[in-house]
């Protein structure tokens, strides 16, 4: 199944997506819900992000590609394979075709192309076996990163927290299973960047959901991003970006400046 | 005026401290509200984080005999006296009186007693005039800090955002002024381990909105963790941990092992 939260006349519900229709649903895909009668045409809906998480958390370095650039930029060995965890802030957070502002003092604001967890459940100290039951299932994500504060801050709070710096979506899928292997595309203005695939991961979603939950209880809506694939890049205003993951959808964004066409 | 959220009966609203009681009122601080005539004692109703915020953020090294303990601990110069931004986590809040846990893995459990501003509508690159028009109040804080994972990760994660290492509370006082001079006192079992006033502040409130609005959007309930007072020490089981700011009230939590009465 693939459940998103829309906006539709001013209002939010979830809903499921049948082909190219949404059905709203009553309740939630994190509890007890029931379809309605209600459809409405996903040209006709706005796109919010598929949940509202109390915890937006990321790990680095998962794809061999991205640690080689993150070694060139910072100078610095990288950390090494081990799972690294930061915290993403859930007010970054904005839905398929929401635009992604690029503030005054940004520099060098690229997109880093993900694979997002979506938990189901509240869990806490997951075994590998158990962390498949506490998720929901996957999105596609956007983890724009600003690249000047990246070094100098305690966090990654100016790099990766901004609102609008996290776009996620268009909807989580269910049935679909990472460790088998899903392409992931970027195209920056229709063009494509890179191309990889999940299998290509270090840590797989229940090797990072299981760790994640050694540490906190994760919530139902928590989303974590799995890692940047392939090389980032420096977006500008004027570009569209978007990712694509084999079996989710198409997540796509307009980069805009600050003050023009923001939400 | 002071602001609670409690639950009362198994449901939660926003209340208004009167003494020893608290008022219901209708709607939230946040926005258009109204008092009710419904009125508890305040020994019978259960303390929630005064906010539900969408950020709650937090400055690093504002005043000196901090940053002191912080330089002998890592062995490294500190960053300087600029304001050091950080994402606590809103996963990590908890109210008055609610249990601090110390999970399994964490070693050196500090607590960390701070002034937190909540911020009191939508503001933007506010200025330090504008920014007192954006603050609602003040509230007691706990920054709960392990120190083991501090230099090790990315971001503050697991060193500050695990679930029940943000007590914040009793409630938001909205007439005190913390750039006037507010004792803060940290007690641990009835005994003062540290009195400061914030008056000694690197950075005041009012510098800090600015500073932060500049980067990001600030939201009504947001919370902003104005640096810890003082040289922190560890926590064990058993302990209870106040922090008390003039003006404003005092907030008291007990410690807590992982598995044993935690909430």
């Amino acid at each position: 199944m693939r459940f998103a939260r829309l906006r539709v006349r001013g209002r939010e519900h979830y809903g499921l997506i049948e082909g190219e229709q949404a059905r709203l649903i009553r309740g939630s895909p994190f509890g007890r819900w029931e379809a309605t009668t209600q459809v409405h045409s996903l040209d006709s809906v706005q796109f919010r992000p598929p949940t509202q998480p109390l915890q937006a958390l990321g790990i680095g370095g998962n794809y061999a590609d991205h640690i080689a650039q993150a070694e060139a930029t910072s100078g610095k060995a990288h950390a090494g394979r081990g799972i690294q965890p930061w915290v993403k802030g859930a007010a970054s957070l904005i839905g398929h075709g929401a635009p992604i502002v690029i503030t005054r003092e940004a520099q060098e604001v690229h997109y880093e192309a993900e694979l997002v967890i979506v938990i189901g459940r509240r869990c806490r100290r997951a075994s590998k076996a158990e962390a498949r039951d506490c998720i929901l299932g996957y999105t596609c994500g956007n983890d724009v990163s600003e690249k000047a504060s990246w070094e100098k801050d305690l966090s990654f709070w100016r790099a990766k927290g901004i609102p609008s710096w996290g776009p996620v979506g268009p909807w989580v899928a269910t049935d679909v299973d990472p460790t088998k292997g899903l392409d992931l595309i970027v195209r920056v203005n229709g063009q494509e960047h890179h191309r990889t695939n999940t299998k290509f991961m270090f840590h797989d979603v229940y090797d990072i959901v299981s760790y994640m939950s050694q540490y906190t209880w994760l919530f139902p809506g928590d989303v974590i991003f799995t890692g940047a694939a392939g090389v980032s890049r420096a977006l500008k205003p004027g570009d569209v970006v978007e990712v694509e993951i084999e079996g989710i959808g198409t997540l796509s964004n307009p980069v805009v400046s600050e003050g023009l066409g923001e939400g």
